[in-house]
């Protein structure tokens, strides 16, 4: 897989630029074909710049290199995280819920199972008020998940994503960024007494989630007369793959949940990450959840590429970014529920695929990720969609749209989705200069304004209803998407040392900012720690 | 300005492709010149691939376009917006604040002073529970903004941004989205009787403002028994140019506050479009901004290019997008408080500069707008950093910090301001094959992992402190930087042609989701209509 895939489909791409999507959707069994469903979710390729040639020419291409014996490896446990060694099981996190036998390590399921059933018997206790039956404090009314990258964005999405399903005892909040201005916003808006502190890092080094854990000790201790070891036991929960740290922290660990090396921080919702859904959830809902995660590892274990939905997708971003050239994506879902979908993705994607040499050390053979952005419909509309529409550079969009709704505003949700659908449309069909004219009264100058290139390519994804089975299925989809990416483009999608120079900077700057010492650093930086101490010491 | 950029600038190009941003940020002398600041602004772009000879190349070309007749004729209030025929005077809107006379039409200042001063009273009265002086209902303690794209993202932005600075009395909400999901979840949040919504929208015809309207007409009206008249009378406002749709909607011309032709919607903070945050910090601060606005104005108005900000955004940005060929931008503030920054930036670029048509109707010389996309920091590090850091594309980046913080946690905002600037240094000089092996023990294939191409672009803007002052000062930063680009560009940043189409389409397809008569409709979108309709009567 390491020639360029521009010269491997020149012959189609030559083709196609003959043609328009005006053309390519009057042809119904192209579209028949483009469109395939899997239980909840509807996809809809119709709108790519793709005739059938193409596609059977991009499936030889993923049947020839063996995709299923290596999607096979991940589900068995194999260490395909080759730099690191590890296995990669997310999937068997949900395999419970799977109409397949498991290949997954019979100790790895067993662990699992105890997990989950140590999650429920948390959920169960603080959904009925009595955290006391383990230890923690009775009366419970507010969860502050402190976490960061996969710590945060998984959860973060799914309580929102399943408002409609929350239990309705306990209220949900996200403490992210290392910024000061959200844990004092908090500690303002929060009873200390009546909050429990779920501290989500699988190291339990990060930076971020240990100085926010710190804030929120001593604002919770406060409330105990400054007894930091009775705040800890009854505030505080840790889920980590390092219980030893969590306890020198002051969690002890039966109130520690594990979290494992062969499971990535982006890929790590199913596991005790999720923890923050199951408490807002419940956990009948949390293991419906996973129900759709495991239907859609069964369709991607068994379907033939031509109706198998992840090799579909990744296909279709084969296509636009290496044969196309096209840089980003835009995510736009068509549902409020879903406004952290995008910032999901971008982790999911961008950590997984922005890579530049392959596990064997060698650069890559053509560009990998692109660009993730994008925001929810119908704002996008109102903001950036003038330069999809009328810009110089063609974005894939990709449309999600949920036909029925948990609200009863019918009239609000029949425009939303007709603006869906008509935004999909006019990105294809465009609008000519001939068009135009004819609306622009004959002014030449008006009607070159007023004209769309159109063949703007976009992906419809549409859901029955956003469920738990639903979102669980829609995530399981985009993750089997980033492995067949991976696979295509000869990288590792499970590590992520590109995150690792920044931070050992970062420590050097650190002391710089305090002492004002910079003579280590590099010039450029030293001016801005400079500028930095001298403008904080002004009045404001 | 239509020759091609790539051409005018090949050779600084190829000399700079010789050399890396080690070798750069070596010169003291560079840096500096690269370092400008305006009042509690500083702009640092030593960072960017460029050198003193290719800066001033970039000048010589601007320079040579008479950017500042062109710049004049705005502030003056020609119609420099050609295909709609209108002034561009958002600059009006604050010009007491500077310190130059106004070249705006005295008639146009005097209103805008008029309308000023109709804010402060309605601040006023709402600020002491005395709506009812103005004929609204007295104690209201919610104010929920009804708009979409400008309507929304400015005044939005700005009540989060300025967040220390609200009086107390009144909480924000911002009902955007036509999802009818937010509509409902905000009606069973708040108390009808306590509530006034403002309708934001210039036409007063704009599709989403008005749904959500009538659903929360219809909600205070039952707080009334059913009487809308009075419910309207007493709990809404509305901000439009067409008074006459308004009254016609049941708002009284007394309650309606005006924008006019010559502000278009992302221009419109400024104006009565801000009446949310001039509610919620009150007229001293919302007068505050407009002088922090004006200050740049001013500074735009009378600086060499060489020290005028503004122009230097702009020059950077056409040189990453037009010589070096990038397709994105990432914007990245360090400070929970910007949040909103992006999508702001997303719309005021994005629909400002995504053309691809000159105002004569000629296809332009060079590519226009990158996408602009991005989130805070440090959650971006946790979730895409990966890619811009080890991914194959480069893209630019552009740090928003600020120097003091406007909360106590002074070892959070060290540890947030120590990583912006390991960002910025960890994307510029990257780490070598040969530093890699020394930290990988000599293992080659981990080495190539751990490799940082570095030579990747980044701008740093450093706050001082984030004030009404200064946020007025950076968004007016970023609103003139668009013009340059426009003028730069050779379009027109004013109109927004490319909205259109999808929403006329959109009026074809509402009334099919409805009554399933899709035959007018093309064949892949009648086939999601009848995908939607079916699956919207399966049981949940």
């Amino acid at each position: 897989m390491t020639a360029d895939p521009r010269s491997l489909f020149a012959d189609h791409a030559q083709r196609l630029a003959g043609t328009t999507l005006r053309e390519l959707l009057a042809d119904p069994s192209r579209n028949a074909r483009l469109r395939q469903r899997l239980g909840p979710i509807l996809l809809d390729l119709g709108r790519q710049k793709l005739d059938l040639a193409a596609l059977d020419a991009l499936g030889a291409h993923v049947e020839a290199g063996d995709w299923q014996r290596a999607r096979d490896a991940m589900f068995a446990g194999a260490p395909i995280n080759a730099s690191e060694q590890r296995a990669v099981l997310h999937t068997a996190l949900r395999a419970e819920g799977s109409s397949l036998p498991s290949p997954a390590p019979a100790e790895v399921l067993h662990e699992i199972g105890e997990v989950l059933a140590r999650m429920e018997e948390l959920a169960n206790a603080l959904g009925q008020g009595e955290g006391g039956r383990l230890g923690l404090a009775d009366g419970i009314t507010d969860v502050v998940n402190i976490g960061i990258g996969g710590s945060d964005l998984g959860p973060r999405l799914a309580v929102r994503a399943l408002t409609p399903f929350h239990a309705g005892r306990l209220r949900s909040h996200f403490l992210t960024n290392v910024d000061g201005q959200a844990a004092y916003e908090l500690m303002r808006a929060l009873d200390p007494k009546r909050t429990l502190v779920v501290m989500v890092s699988k190291t339990f080094t990060t930076q971020e989630t240990l100085l926010n854990g710190n804030v929120l000790r001593e604002w919770v201790a406060a409330a105990y007369a400054g007894d930091e070891r009775q705040a800890v036991a009854r505030h505080f929960v840790a889920v980590s793959a390092n219980v030893g740290a969590a306890a020198a922290w002051g969690i002890p660990a039966a109130h520690v949940y594990p979290m494992w090396d062969f499971v990535g921080g982006r890929f790590s919702l199913w596991s005790a990450v999720g923890l923050s859904l199951a408490l807002a959830v419940g956990m009948d809902h949390f293991r419906a959840m996973l129900a759709g995660a495991a239907q859609v590892d069964d369709h991607f274990r068994t379907a033939p590429w031509q109706r198998n939905l992840p090799v579909l997708l990744a296909l279709v971003e084969f296509w636009n970014r290496n044969v196309q050239g096209r840089a980003s994506r835009a995510v736009v879902p068509y549902a409020d529920l879903l406004s952290d979908l995008t910032a999901y993705l971008q982790q999911l994607e961008m950590e997984s695929l922005g890579k530049r040499v392959t596990p064997q050390g060698e650069p890559v053979a053509q560009a990998t990720v692109p660009v993730v952005w994008g925001s929810v419909g119908t704002n996008a509309q109102h903001a950036y969609f003038q330069a999809l529409h009328q810009g110089t550079d063609v974005v894939p969009l990709e449309f999600i749209g949920v036909a029925r709704p948990a609200h009863p505003l019918r009239a609000n949700h029949d425009a939303l989705l007709s603006n869906l659908l008509a935004q999909a449309a006019a990105l294809a069909l465009g609008k000519t200069f001939e068009e135009a004219l004819a609306e622009s009264g004959g002014d030449p100058v008006l009607a070159a304004q007023r004209t769309f290139p159109g063949d703007r390519p976009s992906t419809v994804i549409l859901l029955d209803a956003l469920t738990p089975a639903s979102f669980g299925a829609l995530v399981a989809l985009y993750e089997h998407k980033v492995f067949m990416l991976g696979h295509l483009w000869g990288i590792n999608a499970f590590d992520q040392w590109g995150v690792e120079l920044g931070k050992s900077i970062a420590r050097q700057i650190l002391p710089a900012l305090a002492d004002g010492d910079a003579a280590a650093l590099d010039p450029a930086t030293r001016a801005l720690v400079a500028e930095i101490r001298e403008r904080r010491e002004v009045a404001g």
